[in-house]
């Protein structure tokens, strides 16, 4: 572990020495380090919040003494990189070697499924110099592979030294096939099982044995024996949720679900999803970028108590309160014993195989517990939103609304000029965002192209590919914000100078499509899955598609992307009311331009077939942001889409006009009139 | 075995003496019966085609003696019905208790998932009463209980005595809970391993095993022990299917899946489906109602030979010829041996779990065979229609539209008497179809229903519901032919008198959604469950819906529902080019009246979007009969359906007129004029 300074040290034992119900020295620099170890922004973002992590009532020179502590471990973050590019791969190779392993598996990812890992869980990173957000690399004594999708073939190829390392595609090219193909006869080859589920480690498995091989699950990540200056986990604040967001108290939930554990004649569930942690706890953190996530396990109990396994340290006295008599905390470590004790209670335990890590399955399943292969009890609940939480949401795109608008004017403004570039214009807009009240953090790191970067689905702008706008093309801005009251997800296509009559075509296709599929309505028990081609017909019809999703489901102050809900063709949960899911269909030409155009939609009630013999379901749509008028050819639509637009205008005008001033005004009037 | 009165037996026999090249008496005995086992209408329709079943030429004297004995074994159907109905269940529980078994399974289906299941194996319905198409009994000692869908829930409460049976709903009771419930603790639940595919077999074996209980599979039906007089299972001629039709000669087809088997490393299939033999050989037969099937098992070897395992009197010279050398055939109780032998090869021997007799399934793997369960490979190839089955198909469509004209011209000249009967009215559309060159058969027992019997999705007519049609509601006619190049589908919907406006503006949803899918262009790799909204989207902005998929796949003169293509939620199989799917949106308002507009589709290559960067694909229809005019509500219809409609109309009458009288072409004129 990194450790502070000595003069740095003795001042800050000295403080807490003196500052009342202050924590031990050794908790201090454990939660420093693991607080350094969290990103920068966040739900803990809160200037001075996490002090009070050290103290009920730090003293002034206590925060003094926190401050300078925190800055001069961050400031060693540049020596967490350990060994040189290089020299990491026959480092591990030797590790492996006095392991008696003949290889590692090494995915990216971290024990819960993180869309944005930790930077301790960022292992393929530090071992292959890949970034991606997703793949999964496999070393042998003599050979390595990484496997990455479809997004990610070339920056593999840049990232990645290319003679240590086979660049594969994961789809194309499975990491099984692979394996199967490649582990010598007889070879153990290394699994963490704490970085596979049940189910995926089952076929690494059969892969190993189609070898002649076997794996063997190591009891430390080989990774971290040789990542000299590995980050810390991440400790950040952990903070209530308050019931006016939240709309259900979180012992009511417990309650909830837990009868229908007894029910089920289930004696409990592991949770070991942290968005179900933080939504059946009604508590927040800041552990993971992006998402207000403490990073722990669960237990539910089907008496409604809760287990929950997490470093202490990053409780504020007040969440100790809320959390009450029905939750215990214990640290992970001790996971493994109440996970035995369930097991050698006798009765049902539940967990979901595919997404829980094998440890966990095999840990109750060696214990004698009886295994329920079910869906986390949290999932459906957490997606259906209820009153409140869709009224914070509301309230969340509202306000997010006033900076879209004021980007949108900006770059109407500024775009033309040459000056602006993608990394520019991102930052603007989160400028922008920052001013809007209860924001915390972005909700993802927005996508920002220009022309053919447009073209690029989830491209990420850097110093290397950033491009300055400029008249002829398209501009794409794909991002959203993390509020207390809710999460946002918008992406807005514009013209800069005279667009093509392609790019306009292509323009109106996708909206066609995004109208169509937020004017559906649809009976109960729909899914996803029905309802994606609305959001493409228009475009099949000129022989055009986009290569993704419709729509994800989004959090409430959580995940931008949660499921199980989405509009795609794998989209199998029906859509119920409640759920948010977004609305973006797109069409991407490459080396050429980007088009998408993304709301997020509520499912509710459809009001106007109240009375029918099915009860009918409709979107509402809950973002608002001008569409860009120059870019539709108005003779495409059909009456009623042309209406929708109108009236889609009027909604955004009337919601955020009254807080611009009178030149942005000024532009979102002539931007929403009717076409 | 029924058996020839002497003196017809006596006659019999000296004609088969005489007549050169005949078969002797006691195989012709079995081939009278079992022809009389077999539908009286099918492919074998053709007048004295069978008697060529009793020698190469039969003599004028021999043809004469066999129709007389035919006759005498006919004329015995009356008496197949056995035991009364009330001592059927008595008899069987004695039967079963001398076998040591607690109860039995009794479904409706036969050892090939036929659709129109043989009289032989009608043994739900004679130890039951219950008549409908799907459904099952589970007997125990002292309860039993019959499970149907929703279609039967009525139907199976006026057949069955509910005394002695418990009806329940097949989806919200299922059988595993009711066997789970009630099998006694250690007792044995008898099952015939032929009519339970592997999969379903578990499932049931779980159930047993939850109540304390087992399965036992029983080497004989003990149904089949009590039905006195059971009829013989079906022997009808087979004929070869001419290469004009089937466009890939049997030795090219074997020859092409035995080298996809070969590269799997797949030592033989085991082809379990009789479509996938009379496709795979190019053979027709005549064992079930509707379909032109001959019912038996295969073997496809990975060198391209066959072992085709069926009754060897059905197959007619020419048939023999045509199978050639690379085909062997022999009776179905050699079917167990040739298993072993392929299992104690030791090869990879492959079958569909989910549509192979368990007993299949079983006897490969209990020989060691290694398992592979795959879908039937003759699935796809004869999903995907070549050059001449379309030309074949689209020629038969051509030709039954002659009789669908005549017969809604006729309709239209006498629906309004209040003298046209539901039965009477598909008795007068077959006899249209009777007159079309090439008919066989209908491709289903037609659905004629007027008002409130149109609403009944799968209504079938009979004399205590048959209503006669008289002004102020519609009549649904779906029917369809069997020809020998092509099978047919089509449903109308009239008005009889002055619809209602509701019934216009449903008819008009039901067509808007017909129309859309009809025009839909979508990428490769699209699936029927993708594109089955379009149908209902329309229906869906009225608050209406259809309670049954869109569309389903069918056979080149083979079955009318065919897999694994389908327009519905499970349709996962992707729309090939070739393939052949019905369109079929409907609305049925319960106790009013049915609508539902058919035709059927084939998948193409998109024309109109060639070139663009993915291969875009469209439907072709090829059903043609005009679409009721007094029932479309103009003004909801977009401009493309209007245009739609317009072309279509112009299709009908230039493909159909020059075959109509004149009386009746001036009605196609004006019933196909443009809105």
């Amino acid at each position: 572990m990194r450790s502070l300074p000595a003069p740095i040290r003795d001042t800050l034992a000295a403080e807490l020495a003196t500052c009342p119900q202050a924590i031990a020295l050794s908790d201090a620099e454990r939660l420093l380090v693991g607080l350094v170890g969290a990103p920068p922004v966040g739900s803990a973002g809160e200037q001075g919040l996490w002090t009070r992590l050290f103290a009920t009532a730090p003293t002034p020179s206590l925060i003094a003494a926190l401050m300078v502590a925190r800055a001069a471990l961050g400031s060693a973050a540049a020596t967490w990189q350990g060994l040189p590019l290089t020299e990491r791969l026959p480092a591990l190779r030797r590790e492996l070697a006095q392991r008696g392993l003949a290889g590692f598996i090494i995915p990216h990812c971290d024990e819960h499924q993180s869309e944005f890992i930790p930077a301790a869980s960022a292992r393929l990173a530090w071992l292959t110099g890949f970034t991606g957000s997703a793949g999964q690399a496999v070393l042998l004594a003599d050979k390595a592979a990484i496997f990455v999708d479809g997004r990610y073939t070339l920056q593999v190829r840049d990232q990645v030294d290319t003679a240590a390392y086979e660049t594969l595609h994961l789809i194309e090219q499975p990491t099984v096939d692979w394996i199967a193909a490649n582990l010598p006869q007889g070879a153990a080859l290394g699994i963490d099982p704490w970085l596979h589920g049940a189910e995926s480690l089952e076929k690494l498995s059969q892969a190993a044995e189609k070898a002649g091989g076997r794996l063997e699950w190591v009891d430390s990540n080989p990774v971290d024996a040789i990542w000299t200056g590995r980050p810390a986990l991440p400790i950040a604040p952990v903070v209530p949720h308050p019931l006016e967001y939240a709309g259900e108290a979180a012992e009511a939930k417990r309650q909830r679900l837990a009868e229908d554990l007894a029910k089920a004649d289930v004696a409990a569930a592991v949770l070991a999803q942290p968005d179900s942690l933080a939504w059946l706890l009604n508590i927040r953190g800041g552990d993971t970028a992006h998402t207000p996530l403490l990073l722990g396990f669960g237990i539910l109990h089907n008496d409604g108590r809760v287990e929950l396994f997490c470093e202490s340290l990053k409780l504020l006295p007040e969440t100790w309160t809320h959390l009450g008599n029905g939750v215990t905390v214990a640290p992970r470590a001790a996971l493994g014993d109440a996970l035995a004790r369930l097991g050698e209670a006798g009765g049902k335990g539940q967990a979901d195989r595919a997404a829980t890590p094998a440890w966990i399955w095999d840990q109750l399943k060696s214990a004698g517990a009886e295994l329920y292969n079910a869906p986390d009890p949290c999932v459906l609940p957490r997606a259906t939103k209820n009153a409140a939480e869709l009224a914070g949401t509301r309230a969340a795109h509202a306000r997010d609304a006033v900076a879209m608008a004021r980007f949108l004017a900006w770059i109407n403004a500024n775009a033309t000029s040459g000056e602006v570039g993608e990394i520019q214009a991102a930052e603007q807009l989160l400028a922008f965002r920052r001013e809007v009240p209860g924001f915390r953090d972005e909700s993802f790191p927005a996508i920002s192209g220009f022309g053919p970067n447009g073209a690029i689905v989830h491209y990420r702008a850097t110093p290397l590919t950033d491009r300055k706008l400029a008249p002829g093309s398209l501009y794409l801005i794909d991002s959203g914000g993390q509020y207390r009251d809710g999460t946002t997800d918008i992406t807005r296509t514009v013209a800069v100078g005279d667009p093509s009559e392609e790019m306009r075509r292509a323009f109106t296709r996708v909206l066609q499509g995004h109208i169509d599929l937020a004017m559906a309505r649809f009976p109960e028990g729909t899914t996803g899955a029905q309802l994606d081609v609305l959001a493409r017909r228009p475009l099949w019809d000129d022989g055009l598609d986009f290569n993704h999703g419709t729509g994800h489901g989004v959090g409430s102050y959580l995940g931008v992307h949660e499921g199980p809900q989405r509009v795609a063709k794998s989209g199998t949960q029906a859509l119920l009311p409640g759920m948010i899911v977004s609305n973006e269909p797109g069409y991407y030409k490459t080396d050429g331009f980007g088009i998408r155009t993304e709301n997020l939609l509520v499912v509710r009630q459809c009001e106007a077939l109240q009375g029918t013999a099915k009860t009918f379901l409709e979107f509402e749509t809950i973002s608002f942001a001008p569409i860009d008028r120059r870019l539709i050819q108005q003779e495409l639509l059909l009456p009623a889409e042309r209406a929708w637009i109108d009236a889609y205008h009027a909604q955004v005008f009337s919601c955020v006009a009254v807080a611009l001033d009178e030149p942005t005004r000024a532009w979102l009037a002539a931007a929403t009139a009717p076409l």
